[in-house]
């Protein structure tokens, strides 16, 4: 996936119809809250085997990729809004990451950074 | 962007810890909403404007794209574990969004779709 | 517990720092994202009994307290706000939930009302 | 308000259908995420001005008070599944916030606790 070919049809789709006026960063922040709220309404009340068995059907499956989709889509045009590369965002906190979960002091271990022990 | 490589990378790092085992639908949901709530903190007392100020600072602009990093990440891992393939579904919703939301009814307007008059 | 007390301990908390120009509608409801995302971080690794360890220990207990209280001051103070009677509101929103989950056809059912059969 | 009142009425509504099973405190902090992203949609292409003018129509009342209603019920039924007084939690939060937020320091600032200076 290219996330510069999604960027351009939302921008697109937002100019046709003049969204971008809507587009602030409180509004996507806002927006992108209340999809993920629905994310959780397809979880809240099912096991994750439950979970898993809906991503199997075709219907569940569907409403699941869509919630994804939406969550997506606003993360992409927050970070368009802002002003922020979201490629290499996400790579920076990789990096980032890999020095605050160090392999040996991680290692199966769901601790926070801030309570990993010392080797 | 190409998001399969940012699957490669997180799938190595989380395996490298043996975090896999973690990586339930409902821990993952569960993770977006804290990296969620970690965005709207930023923008909680701020107009839009400071917003904006924040990320044209260095340090404002690395806690913006820290907080969707984090929110990406989960996502892809999400989408991930339910064998979701993210591209698809994003390219589809906006496919599923242009027919909700056509451009003569929708255009300049904040409805829902299921809000929007008949032309 | 009595809401009024609260309100009134809430009012003259954000009084006395001149807080009351921050507390519009939506600060309030980005600031309630902010703290329910970070009641989500003390679950989002644990399984349902470890949850329910940590919240029989000292500090376990008192963090999990802490977000709540965290959420239900957004909550009341965002209620207050809109000029919403929250007990009013909440009686009358238990008053509607029996009518969509009538005892016959929701009893051990986690499906939502638009799923529920006819008797 | 009485929140024991509630409380009572929550619990009964739940024992008659037999909801007591779903009442994890994962399962009910996903319910209360569902909750709080439907509130933002309430409020997520609108000004601050809009929401209140929102708030003094009836219908508009309605949605936002039983938006508020559902978070409110959900972190009710939390805090009882965890055993956590939650009257004593937001006096003692309140308390808390007193000392991490002095009047003399925090007066007209929207400034986190950790970011004030000292006098």
């Amino acid at each position: 996936m290219d996330i510069s070919d999604v960027l351009t049809r939302l921008r697109t789709f937002a100019d046709a119809r003049d969204w971008q006026q809507f587009h602030t960063p409180r509004n996507l922040t806002l927006a992108l809250v209340g999809e993920v709220g629905e994310l959780a309404e397809l979880v809240q009340w099912r096991t994750d085997d439950d979970v898993l068995a809906l991503a199997r059907t075709e219907a569940g499956r569907e409403a699941l990729a869509d919630e994804r989709a939406d969550v997506f889509t606003y993360l992409v045009e927050l970070a368009d809004t802002l002003g922020i590369d979201l490629d290499r965002a996400v790579h920076a906190k990789i990096d980032k990451n890999a020095v605050k979960y160090p392999v040996e002091l991680a290692r199966g271990s769901n601790a926070k950074y801030t309570e990993l022990g010392t080797p």
